[in-house]
């Protein structure tokens, strides 16, 4: 059974945010799948694919969602499993209240939060758990982290001025 | 079968905020029961009392909850009937994070938010839900108001002075 | 006399935001009125509205404001139905003015809010409230919750896919 | 008929901060009134003040409240006086709420705003509306002003000292 | 010698929401005069006009600027005359910055903080405040007044329907 | 070698807080260290412990530090492995300038964000990291989660009672 | 003529908080003088204490205040020097008034606004600027820097130990 | 070797708002370096490029960052010449979350925060520290500031107009 990240998002607008998520995995390596799940109009929808994807072999799981962001909450009091909450910025107040839904979590039931839209940091994150006890992984991060470093380097080098 | 009111807290310590909502409904003769069930801790108790207490005759919910304060949102995604929320400013944030975890619920779940720790304004908007379609209930709540506000005059009338 | 669902405005300008309101209980068979009347520049015209349309069968208020939005609690400070408040994200601060204003309400004059622009949902909830004592409503409210719940459903089991 | 400052507050626990806006007008020896009257649980009341005191004499009107702070708008209303609102920082946000439904008024329906608790202030304002009018009274606020200044420099000069 | 209002700004680029101020009591028939004057960029030139004005005849100031606002606070240090601010939403801040920093003066200088851009306000404010002393003036706010509100009550009845 | 998580933090008065996340980890029977270390004050400490401590088996960090809280950010640069940050709610700000500085990380640089003074939750969710490879680990965050929600129902049924 | 720091502050209420700015001077061997002159209530008084200041050897000036806090602004509009603003927390707002009113400054004008009551930092960024040109000055901060992570080390080996 | 100052941002998307701190020490005479170097993808870039401005000739540091602005504290860690820190509003947040990061450093390393954006008024202060220890520097500045004043004079005298 190939360990994979479960992506869940609360609806369907999501995406173009929550997709970030995904291209960093595959870009890493790592398998994912996305549903698109309400906690508030399909909370039966949300726990039939948190225990499936469980059974199936999800290692973490990542959930975006937006205003009273209570999509990685959900996940996260229906498995021990770590659960990465993205707050996405689509209501009036900017993402302030998904982030504060996100993060602001009771002692007992803790959801990683990310920044508001910050699905790629949620899927390097996903990536960074499994690696915890997958070498190759791990390898691959270090490489992905060294390589964004040398191109700030890089371009850095060719404008190196003296003082104007 | 009784009509009463279904009271939730998320936590032990909110009772003493919560409790305004029960005594407030005992004030307007209405019936509640009061629970602590926690929608991250304990999510299939909060699932079996919104199924067991809407069989048993609840017609309106009240939940309080602090932080990110998602149980009014998940009693509302298992019921049709109306949920009224409780922000309980019991984090460092005083409660803004109640406040937007409660009242910025996403399009087809409604939440009723009051005020943070607005719990005695629960329990009179339960009263008055269900005192929509019960004329004694109407009339009770009536009194009440007029009770309140002739207080106020009274003591007003008492203290009236002339420019000093 | 036909109980119907009173949704006042605090200017013309907020009809767009409103107009979710009515539609949401058009579509659950629930009547409803519309006017614009601000608690501000004319305060005669709400005062006259709420005590109209209580005689005429008026069983929920709605009421949508921004900014020191206050049209929901005057309204709530006349009559003891439910009023429900929306808070319009009308101004330079998006809403959390109105949020402020419309859910802070001092202990005895319940206002039930609802999301910054959430007229949809206070829509929905002012037919849960009428629903309390209306079976057909009741069931009317359980088909549309379910159906919302099928078509994300449907929607999911059309793009199942196993891990890339 | 003497001019005076009519001086309402929303609850008798807002007495303490309001009471300054009172004395200020003492000091500067203007004459004022004051009330409690609540604009959602007595608004009867608050509208017999506000014509009763404007046909009296009344000047200006200051009106302090927390939380949802309505009660300045809603004396704004109903006269064309000048009205001073006061928030109240007595919500667990801390006036927050308070500022933001005192300030945050519709065109057409001024509040003049000043800080939360900052009822010295009011009081001081409402001194210098009148003052517009009232030679005598003018003077009395340069005196002020000024006797204030040369405290501080007092003190200062008192404390001057070289660089240690 | 003719009483006006004197109205400052911090920068030109804040003259289309201060406009509405001048124009405002134009409406009402009240003299004013416009400058732009930064506190902090021309302090000298703030100095000069609130003294000239002053003896030109200003009964009012009002004072608008965005961000750190502080001009508001600083003519008000300069006179005892009534100080109206203007909070602009000019900053990335959209103006909660500017509002703190009108609204929240220190006992003993009192400002008449209105909405952000809420320069309308200011000018309507500005004539409530000369029209304690001016009956005149007085009749036409309550005339501007008194026409606002049978606008919104004629289009309302023109509206006027039953439940749909 | 022995994985076990490396709890920093950026003073020592940051300790009562952040003692819950070690002995959280210590119920678990999950291995930690625990070193003071600010990024600004001691910035070479931060990075000697980071660098000795992936060398002896840390498989997962945990910053906590106030105000402008760097710590997570600064360790997260400096490993591939999970960090997680818990804000301190220290700073006159209560927290939220913490928790902004925690979460708010740019993309590339992954930090898990709990809650404000979330420690126990940081060493829960440091554990399930873990547990995503240590089939014991897992089973026993399964007990613990069992066992509080058993707790929870147990003092419900105790308490169970009909409507008053 | 003796280069000092001039220290300003609002209140003497204030002090408290700004001594830390003249404890922290002295200990790195920098002069100073304190007064208290508000930018609103003794207008006068920062003026002439700015000009005098200046010709005394002032070299950077560091001004505190709370809510509205336009000291440094003020003191920023009248010197070329540099010029760094404390915010102080004294008001119910908790210092987010006064950090936006120090920071927010309009361009042409600049403040060095540090922390919430953060005078400490105020009197070191002080020692550090005199100490661009004054390398024994520089000199003693690199000590003084080195000093304190070397404690930070000194405590920390003394408490390493192993996974309990 | 003369003196210039360092401006770093954490990325090249800073670098519209950024450059206006380089073009406003041009215009005052003072030599600038510009390079793009993240605290948290490039650690080690910021790192060599402190130590190296430093041994150049770097007499003050500007770094601009957004969201989680941790730039000036790191550079700030790392040197005792001042850091001034430009919290840039490029988050969804709108740069209240960079100007907490960069104003709430903790006691012992102080960063001069500029508004949000503020990067001309952070090359203005540069500037401003430098002339301390420069007089003809120190000349040009009052020059700048005096050609200001005297624009904002000479366009309102253009502008002068009697009460309309």
């Amino acid at each position: 059974m190939k360990t994979f990240v479960g992506i869940l998002m609360g609806s369907e607008s999501d995406l173009p945010v929550m997709q970030k998520a995904a291209d960093a995995l595959t870009e890493l390596g790592v398998a994912s799948r996305v549903a698109v799940a309400s906690a508030h109009r399909s909370p039966d929808l949300v726990d039939r694919l948190v225990k499936d994807w469980s059974a199936e072999g999800a290692g973490v799981f990542i959930a975006g969602a937006g205003a009273a962001a209570h999509l990685a909450g959900v996940v996260a009091s229906k498995t021990v499993k770590p659960v990465i909450g993205v707050p996405i910025g689509s209501s009036k107040l900017n993402g302030l209240d998904a982030l504060l839904s996100t993060a602001q979590m009771p002692p007992g039931i803790p959801v990683a939060a990310v920044a508001v839209d910050g699905a790629r940091n949620a899927g390097i994150l996903a990536a960074q758990i499994l690696g915890t006890a997958d070498a190759a992984l791990g390898r691959r991060l270090q490489e992905a982290r060294k390589k964004a470093a040398d191109e700030i380097e890089a371009r850095h080098l060719g404008k190196e001025k003296s003082p104007k």
